[in-house]
């Protein structure tokens, strides 16, 4: 458990770097990510490098102590190299080129710029590769920031005719697994298809969903050509990617499987401001954020590295006061940045980073707060992350090595698998206007952390056979693989699989999955889906549970045929609402809070889990032989885990934004 | 009364055709509508055409004693075309080129896609115009679906142009019409002059009218090319086009001039989520359906036909299930899909035709339910199209013959005029944001069907000699002509015309009429408007009716100088809100229901006509002798119609969604 | 103060102009403006002038004793023009250029258009320059109307560079005060910098502030060719323009410096509909418009002029009726417009201009009212300007000579700061959605006059010396010049300055000033800002005042450091939200009208100015020995001024939409 912070020695005067280095190191930092948009400062013109200013930085930080994060500028080409070559540009939808003037400006599938940032790769990677300072790497900066991923040029278009072609081999298979005698639609030759905008109506759902595959793919081999480049000029560093929040334009999963580590930049209140929670839940939160949008995110990029990386995580950008870039930015309460901290550190972070060491005094992001203000004051992010590098040596968790931390963290009984084809499937064709396949992910997530468990959120193609309960609340993904090894974990004991609507509903090519939804999962849920409904606004169905309470369902609803599946919970009308079939539960629409947390309550006691219903924004993390508990509400609340042996940070009592860390006894 | 069905034989394997048609036949449906969308599969490389299957399709439908429905494919022109003229695409007002990939993107003007359309519907109507088995033709599909009308291509300039000199005769005579002298806005040639679109701000309104105008006579002409040649080779077959629902685009009246027969596609959950209703509406009408959406397209489209085709129409497409186009789509309630069915028959209905036999697995539609599920078992709407062709043999109704229907329907006493060019009018200058003129339009519908009352929905050349009671809800056009035949027909006995507000504002360049609205209407009326408000939401006037009742107004007011009118209901401050003046009301503003009830019930009164105030969604239709009764809504209900003499379906206990049919006793 | 009206001969048949002008002297109008949109008549083909209709009708008026404004016609370039010179054309953000259709198509840095502007100025003012009708000159109409400021054309580009050469000298200047090392925003010339538009995310703020800057000075240069043309051929003519309401896209003061007098078009319901209010304001204004939105634009107009013309402004159109281009066009309700002249006289108008004589019946502005309907009838507006008129005449009033009714205009002790860069600032980088600095300083400004306080706004380079409270609501630009004054007011007495939020916070490239906010302003204020927070709506924090009365906070919070300042009221949670210090007095937030009208209660009383809290919706205003009360409210209001000796008009008993004039005994 470290701290880092991000720096940009290029946009400070010289003579504060020194200084800066010093204070860094004493605050307790130990990771200091550096140049990720430097590119005008280290090749001002044409093939002359700087590497002077560079040098000199990367030697202060290290003259400190401190570990340097290194990274490739490639998120932002300078002007001189865009307009020697224009056609490097992304291309929007109505066919114009992005301008610069801000950022990731460049097309992922344009050879030219390929070439240019292996240039500047190889650049950066052979001058400093070996450097005993820097003990890291970061591919270029939040892929796909500013729904950057899909473009419309030229190069993509020739792009996505070979992947096509590479992927149907005749364009006859192409047009019979698309469907595309519809609308007389089909194709004669790969060269005749064109990426999927410009339409009179909606594209075609196949073509869209392909050319979201074909451009996810752009990302990852993007992403190799840089990550070929450091391991070949720095070997035994790790090698990363700052990924960011509820964004699913390319398949994480994949892009993951080039890094040694995950990392990804946590805002949670810009998050809570611009994502799809309701206005009331956006005011409640509004100086704390939604305590499961961090959370999600740990677990979900914990989940993403594989093999020997297994568990590898860190925040390489933490919110450390109010940022700019959402609609409305309050000030986060005192103690937020603390308990945010001590939230990554409790899902397993290896580090965490604050963005970043001293709020710009200019450009774009001059209204986000770093750890200190433009003229060099400490502000109250930086007192925090004080706080909390002496808070980490005072309870000897600084100790803690990365290896324990992440086997710790790997304890969760609950596995809740995000997909990114399904995603896409869901946001190609929602069938309704609000329905959103994150948010119904983040709301039974949220639900399984109010019962107190914890969570792995993970990929359809993880190992699943140390998980008693198995959540998937979007999987629209006919995936006959998981569904096999689902069977194969319910014959061999207890594992519990919950299902939310649609699941399986959609083979490869977004048609319907064979023999009706859920496709491949039909043998273990059960159930035959007969007919959907998607509900506007307002129109809300009663659920009658067992106990006699009600819950409520809106969004969407299934009537589904029963096939060996017994009614669980129903609508009034006598329809079911949630099923069983032996260790598998489907929900046929969109359950509330409560509605949730019935289903998984049952779910959990099957699996032989112990739930418990928490405090009101109250959280719990196990973490190896610790329980983290943070309070996230405005209430002091007194709680303790079952089975504590001694409190070493913190107590019963929480005040508002107030932390305590316990050991258990080693009977648990 | 038949049934009828959209099918799709390039979409399914061969093997299952005869197996379709002939459980088609043993359901009761007599239609069966093919090939609009086929144009890639008859003609998959340019020039060579592949009947064969079509050929097979046809013989197999023909071999179970079904009627075919034939159409042209020119909604879906294959890529090959288009690639080979993109010359033919639709512009969209910012300059570009619609794009492949959906359907409907060819130009109206374009005269290369005309000489296509002529090319492929003589190929289509050469091989089948005799085929025994064609019963009927559709041209194209759903005009303007997607709002294609309006193009912004060199050849809609060119024929715009043209179009204006040959109306114009003279540019200088333009520029008077259109009152160019406003911001130096004239022209010195009709070639000066360039489509309405942008302008800095607003074009100029006679230019955008004179555009629609324009646009719509283009549809009217692409139309009439292949009616020419249908009739040409198909002669003695029906031809018809399948209007929409709430669209206004063109001129419906002018496209059915070159009809036999008026078809429209009715989705009432579809509509009823994506158009005005309220908030509140689009809850309470969720799973039904506002009631009287199919009601008011059916009696629109009743009205289209003229000359020996009076009153002809059918249902090409209905909704069967749930759809996927509209911004949610729950399914309808059990019994609705049959209620729709008879509630189109119960308005005159020659054909009520299910989009369709079986849903698509695939493409953009893949979620819109048809009668069957993609794995060929039967859906609800299948089960119910089956109910509705037993009750219509079990009680007789399947035998009536069209005529007698057509002649039935044609009793009802109240005409409502829908004028397309008035709509355009309002849509061009609705001077408050939510001006919408289908919707008042509708309001004043539907307050009429609340009375019991049956209407005819006709257009401003209708002959109105058999009605007793003449609405103009949103007659914005100067039409003396019509003034000239209403005032014929109040001189000649009880005929009373209701006036909404902006009636005759507007002369045909959408300039003010002269001596003020309501222009050629104002001696009928006995109003001369003095000015007008367009209210914001929320400002809403009581309006006090002589019984002291009280009801409300919001939109619009007008201030009226009375010239003989007498005011009826007056507002809180003095000012009158309804006023008559011999056997002609006028509406000052736009009331509520209660208030448009409370005009109504008057000038039906005046008019010699009876009304009830119906119980809440509960509608009646009375067709001949025969008298429908609909339940619309979630109580059961109590009603017969007065003077029955025998129920032949259903009874006076009405459960939700219940339907009773009721003959009259033969003294009615 | 005199009467006036707009006019367009060219719009009617010429045997109505000798009447229309018989009636305009009898009613009372010395003031006619004409031909702003007249070019296609000046000049129908190019190069050949019809001067003769306008000879006529300019004789017409002169005849009948009416004084012309006359005007330059370049706000509708003629059709001709624009194909012999597309290039002419404002180009939009997306790289179109604007069509002909409507109005202001011009790019204000085409050279091209500069010269036919010229060419046509020249032209007329050579023609009437010295006619002994023409007693003054508009330039153009409503500068940048339907936001056609900002053009992204060639010509644009062209001029941007230069002027950025000519500010920065050299590009690295550039580079470091934008601070492009941020992002590798870093240019290696001035001919690498385009317009900052088509960005992947936000443009560089600095970039977006010089890209306003420039287009204010292009049309500032643009009017200034014409005002040198005419100063030239009409000399002792007034000329002037004639402004907007709420319309900030280019620095007012800087055009004004050009102007003889500032004139401005008031639309009281419009702006009540279009602009920031809340739905429940736009409802209960409906019918009268907000009471302070024309007097907000007339105390800001008439701040414009300086030297000689201080204090000179008219209302060039003056709503007379309902409009026509807001989202709702209510008509106001009886007695506004008298209610609406008599406010513009109190304020120090000259002369009130209605717009229009005459409704047109055609073209885009038919629905708008004029003081006459289209057939000739006198409308509402017009009995009231009659009454007017003859009011004016009956107290004396007509007579009083335009210096003195300015000198007594200037007798306000308050001094609001309205500062255009500073407008610029916050709608570059709001940080919150709903920031709108305008809003902000229209609530301070309400509140001010909520409490009986006439206000002048003014500059930043204004002379405060007269003043006892000056007012900076959104004052974001750093001002070392204006805190100087401020300082040096305060040293000579009892000066009270009070400071909005983000007072001084950015430097004049729109980063952070200097030492954190409030920059210039911390001595004064003595205050430090530490962090900021823009709030979401519904976040709304109680504020306690010292008598214990509360008011609310929202859209934005600061945390200060005192420097010597005193908290005043504080938050819930004891930080300040109010603070004084000495004469100084700083709002951390966005406060109610609660908190606004507290705040300057205590300020005023600190500068010696009586207040007092206004029945609701009436407002007072003192022009030299008068005070004109004004009931804005829909009640009976009972009101007399303090020290009042005669009542010249009206009573101390006001109806809704109620005037009273009254004179102040002497010894005030």
């Amino acid at each position: 458990m470290q701290l880092g912070v991000c720096y940009y020695p290029e946009q400070w005067p010289e003579e504060w770097w020194a200084d800066d280095a010093a204070r860094m190191a004493a605050m307790g930092i130990r990771y200091v990510r550096i140049a990720e948009f430097a590119w005008s400062r280290i090749e001002p013109t044409p093939g002359e490098f700087d590497w002077a200013w560079l040098d000199r930085s990367i030697a202060t930080l290290h003259a400190a102590g401190l570990r340097v994060v290194m990274c490739t500028p490639t998120a932002t080409p300078p002007k001189w190299l865009v307009d020697s070559d224009p056609a490097m540009l992304a291309v929007d939808a109505n066919g114009q080129a992005r301008g610069f003037g801000s950022r990731r400006h460049y097309c992922f599938s344009s050879p030219s710029y390929r070439a240019q940032s292996a240039r500047i790769t190889e650049a950066v990677a052979q001058r400093y590769g070996q450097h005993p300072a820097v003990a890291a790497w970061q591919t270029d900066n939040e892929y796909g920031c500013h729904l950057t991923v899909l473009s419309y040029s030229q190069a993509a278009r020739q792009g996505f005719r070979a992947w096509l072609q590479a992927k149907y081999i005749t364009v006859d298979a192409l047009n019979t697994a698309w469907g595309n005698v519809f609308w007389s639609q089909e194709y004669r030759s790969f060269d005749e298809i064109d990426p999927p905008v410009g339409t009179v109506t909606e594209a075609h759902p196949a073509h869209r969903l392909d050319y979201r595959r074909f451009a996810s793919d752009e990302v990852v081999a993007f992403n190799r050509i840089q990550t070929d480049i450091l391991r070949q000029h720095s070997p035994g560093r790790d090698v990363t990617h700052n990924f960011m929040g509820f964004f699913t334009e390319f398949d994480h999963h994949d892009v993951a499987a080039d890094l040694d580590v995950a990392t990804w930049d946590s805002y949670p209140l810009g998050f809570t401001q611009d994502f799809f929670l309701s206005s009331l839940e956006k005011q409640r939160y509004a100086r704390t954020g939604h305590p499961d949008i961090p959370a999600f995110h740990h677990d979900l990029y914990r989940g993403l590295c594989t093999g020997a990386n297994k568990g590898r995580w860190w925040v390489m950008e933490q919110q450390p006061g109010p940022v700019n870039w959402a609609q409305w930015n309050p000030a986060p309460l005192d103690g937020m940045v603390r308990l945010w901290t001590w939230q990554a550190f409790a899902h397993g972070a290896e580090v965490v980073s604050y963005f970043r060491w001293r709020q710009a005094p200019f450009a774009q992001e001059q209204m986000h707060a770093g750890l200190h203000r433009p003229d060099r004051s400490l502000d109250q992010g930086g007192l925090e992350a004080t706080q909390v590098a002496q808070e980490l040596l005072a309870i000897g968790l600084a100790a803690t090595g990365d290896a324990a931390a992440n086997a710790s963290a790997s304890q969760a009984r609950v596995a809740l698998v995000l997909d990114y084809p399904s995603l896409w499937m869901a946001q190609i064709q929602p069938q309704g206007a609000d329905y959103n396949p994150m948010e119904i992910t983040f709301r039974a997530y949220s639900a399984l952390r109010q019962l107190g468990l914890d969570v792995d959120i993970v990929s359809s193609r993880a190992d699943l056979k140390s998980y008693a309960l198995v959540v998937l609340p979007a999987h629209l993904r006919e995936d006959a693989a998981l569904a096999a090894r689902l069977a194969a974990l319910q014959a061999d004991g207890t594992a519990q699989a919950v299902f939310g609507p649609r699941a399986g509903a959609k083979n490869q090519a977004l048609s319907f999955a064979d023999g009706l939804p859920p496709g491949a999962f039909a043998a273990l849920a059960g159930v035959r889906v007969q007919r959907v409904s998607s509900l506007p606004p307002g129109v809300v169905d009663a659920v009658r549970w067992p106990d006699g309470s009600l819950s409520s369902n809106s969004h969407w609803r299934e009537d589904v045929q029963t096939q060996g599946a017994q009614a669980l919970a129903n609508f009034d009308d006598g329809r079911p609402a949630v099923l069983r079939h032996g260790s598998s539960w489907y929900s046929t629409g969109w359950p509330d809070e409560a509605g949730w947390k019935q289903l998984f309550t049952r779910a959990a006691a099957a699996a032989g889990l112990a739930t418990q219903d928490l405090p009101e924004d109250l959280r719990t993390s196990r973490l190896g032989n610790h329980v983290f508990v943070q309070n996230f509400s405005s209430s002091t609340v007194h709680y303790a885990p079952v089975n504590h042996a001694q409190c070493l940070l913190g107590a019963r009592e929480l005040a508002p934004q107030g932390l305590a860390i316990w050991k258990l006894s080693p009977s648990i």
